[in-house]
């Protein structure tokens, strides 16, 4: 897939959350222009080329859907790298996690995250929540050229 | 209305726009704890007691609908404020303004605007949109404490 076309970066390293959200965003047409991360690393390669590299690869438009329990580097140091970056940081990042630690919470705001959602545990609310996001960050919000 | 109770301070100097987002607001029983501000000095006095103070006065759970084009102090030096305030940071900002300009766009996202809405023109979407903004921050969306 053309980088160019990804809408979502999906960063999932739960083998389940990522089949249901992909699902769920593919099911009412709302994008399947989705590209998987399975850690921290393939994260920040796919969108700077390189862990190291400060030179942002991707281009827009694109939405980060981001979990913060994450292999080799954790989402939260992804989120970092992402919003000190002075031009990755227009690129809006939805964390999606199952914490419901606040000092989570608190770091991912401090570190300018667009939005915080805890991961239902249901099944169908789960599919309803990405849905909701897939709709919200796609259709609705307008995302910056 | 005690500034605890407040979910949302829409900043919005439009009285139809005013009226119709409220409603949106209030049909759906997303939320009646609505604050308006008609200009940026309101917006800065509800936040932080007055335009030149850096202590933040309100207490969360907060969203600010922010409009750009206004009287006084205009969105984007509110916007700034806020995202610049090691407190005041983590409150979600939400541009929503009749603005196309590429300009505006990318200079909320470069202040760290957590989302930015182009008003729809017609009434119904416009409602639509407001409806589907106070559902996902107020509902869907987890708040830093």
């Amino acid at each position: 897939m053309n980088k160019k076309e990804v809408e979502i970066l999906l960063v999932e390293d739960n083998a389940s959350d990522e089949e249901l959200a992909t699902i769920a965003l593919k099911k009412h047409n709302i994008t399947n222009k989705i590209q998987i991360a399975r850690d921290g690393v393939e994260a920040l390669e796919y969108l700077f080329g390189s862990v190291d590299s400060e030179t942002l690869k991707c281009v827009g438009p694109l939405v980060v859907l981001l979990d913060l329990k994450l292999p080799r580097i954790d989402g939260l140091e992804v989120l970092k790298r992402i919003k000190s970056h002075p031009e990755a940081k227009k690129i809006p990042v939805i964390v999606l996690t199952s914490s419901s630690e606040e000092k989570d919470i608190v770091e991912s705001y401090r570190l300018g995250v667009n939005s915080y959602i805890r991961k239902p545990v249901d099944f169908n609310q789960f599919t309803e929540a990405v849905n909701q996001i897939g709709l919200y960050w796609l259709l609705l919000n307008k995302q910056s050229p």
